[in-house]
């Protein structure tokens, strides 16, 4: 632990505010399970009382691959159908669709978005239960809505988020869970399996150099692993300007993989359980296109990751090497991603 | 008209086939409205009579797209909340979301792909109404579903879909449009316009020369638009093997701006109307990003669209100069568009 927090862009090092939040996710985690559960249950008593038949989550970057992660927990592990919204048909078109028996879920690190705000008030007045789930409990989007849950990642100060991604990740499974009635028992390893794999950090330094000199990166998963595809290609290229992509397996069927060639990076994550299974004929389509995918997860890939973590949990611990991996591109190109080009903290989007 | 029909890959000239069924769409989208009109206004007596709370699309690719449109449509014309479903956590995870109340809905071109048809089933057995939308009356999704809407397409022989993506934009149009009790008066100019678009293909051919030596291109819209910059990445992948990627405007800030610079090239598709007004300050950051974006759609853009159409309807005809801007940058590559490497026509994923 740093004494004084150094700010990103301020003259430390680059990168080093980024690798420090990255470093401090065992403890985020472990505070969320130590100190989060009571409002947690609290939250899962008030929608277990509602008893939404829809779930619909609203969120930008990467908090929007985090929602895309509670939507695959929503529809399996609670047996809801669950969409994320497209905001703009409230905000930009005025839709006020009718959201009786809707919950309505706004996950942000900032709390700052006016268009997350004004989405929530819309959809409360349209007869929703409405949700924030926020890393900042005095913003206007934990005063907008219904109920709030703080991801207690404390104060994010690189660009990229890091941290407050896992700790939305862990505190949407916790809620999810207290509403079908566990206790989060599943998610107990993961503070000590995030440090594990973050203890491991010069493996991934060790293949950050295989890209020193792409300009893109395709990334593939399927199922619980697809969001965590989508959110390590947000981070590659916010920090290293790399241009990557992310798809489902079965998206990249359907079109894409005719761009796959064995001059095109790619990055396959393998779940441990069914979508890991599924992604294996993915797997073989892509070696016939001449495509060399470099594995995360399995014990042959490039970097393989502890056993034992159910797949519904797995996301949690699977991002930790692809933040490190984008840390280090970055670095590795004389880049600074604490503060990248043209971005801010808070994205003011309507 | 040809009097046979020459089969993608089967000697005829490069793109011949893509570039015949790219000019079938005036005389399909006019098909449509002359005779497609009895079965969709049954449809959506149906689904009126079902009174459904929320909508559920199911497709992969190019119809993907196409629902994500009618996702806008169902949520700013009919009120009604609606999701995209990720289909793996049924064919995957076995989950079996309560979907009484739901109209669950599969785009797709062939009707053939397995997890399209397993999804619908499970979908039928949980209690929702299910409709098939699709250009083969004779497949088996269409038997799996309640209800079935033909596009009206004729074959489509080429491997990317053109004419069945704006067939089935039209279909969902009119279908949305008589469920609120409309008679899809304001797609009547749709085919004349098309019409209109398709003659300037020479403008399009001029702006394509631009991409020659692009290994990557960065597509943005909003609103309604942002379906569309979706499907020209697409067709941009499959027929040029150009790493193209879509944002919504308000995504794009939330990270990937970073990787924009005065070497990336960018196209913007700028709607006449709410999705073009919430376009102009993300135009304002890439400009200031030191990107150049080609605009599609206004009078000073590279290929002003024909003013008059309704925003909601404006996708039908914005697609098509991007269609023909995919075929020609392959084309000026010596690819041959009609058959990508690596891909099938149907493609069969679970």
């Amino acid at each position: 632990m740093t004494a004084a927090v150094p700010e990103a862009g301020s003259g430390v090092a680059p990168g080093a505010v980024m690798t420090r939040e990255i470093a401090e996710q065992p403890a985020v985690l472990a505070r969320i399970l130590a100190h989060g559960l009571p409002d947690i249950q609290a939250a899962a008593e008030a929608i277990r009382a509602a008893q939404p038949r829809f779930v619909v989550f609203a969120a930008r970057g990467t908090s929007d691959n985090a929602s895309l992660y509670a939507k695959y927990l929503v529809e399996i592990l609670l047996g809801l159908p669950a969409g994320l919204a497209s905001m703009s048909t409230m905000t930009m078109y005025g839709a006020r669709p009718r959201l009786h028996g809707t919950l309505f879920v706004t996950v942000s690190q900032s709390g700052g978005s006016p268009d997350l705000i004004e989405s929530t008030r819309a959809a409360r007045e349209a007869g929703a239960l409405t949700l924030a789930v926020t890393n900042n409990p005095d913003s206007a989007l934990a005063s907008a809505a219904d109920l709030h849950l703080d991801v207690l990642a404390g104060p994010e100060l690189a660009l990229p988020a890091t941290k407050t991604y896992t700790a939305e990740l862990l505190t949407l499974y916790l809620l999810v869970d207290a509403v079908r009635g566990g206790t989060g028992d599943s998610a107990r390893g993961i503070p000590s399996a995030a440090a594990e794999v973050l203890a491991r950090g010069g493996e991934v330094r060790d293949h950050a150099r295989e890209y020193r000199f792409a300009d893109r990166l395709v990334l593939t998963s399927r199922g619980y692993g697809y969001p965590t595809v989508r959110e390590a290609a947000l981070k590659v290229m916010e920090t290293s300007y790399l241009h990557a992509q992310a798809f489902s397996g079965a998206d990249l069927l359907h079109g894409p993989l005719a761009m796959i060639d064995g001059d095109a990076p790619v990055i396959a994550v393998v779940p441990d359980g069914a979508g890991g299974r599924a992604l294996a004929p993915v797997l073989d389509r892509l070696r016939a296109a001449g495509a060399r995918a470099a594995l995360l997860g399995p014990p042959d890939g490039f970097f393989p990751l502890p056993a034992g973590l159910r797949e519904e949990v797995q996301p949690i611990v699977q991002i930790l090497p692809l933040q490190t991996l984008a840390c280090e591109i970055a670095l590795d190109r004389n880049l600074d991603p604490d503060a990248p080009r043209a971005l801010a903290k808070v994205t003011r989007t309507r």
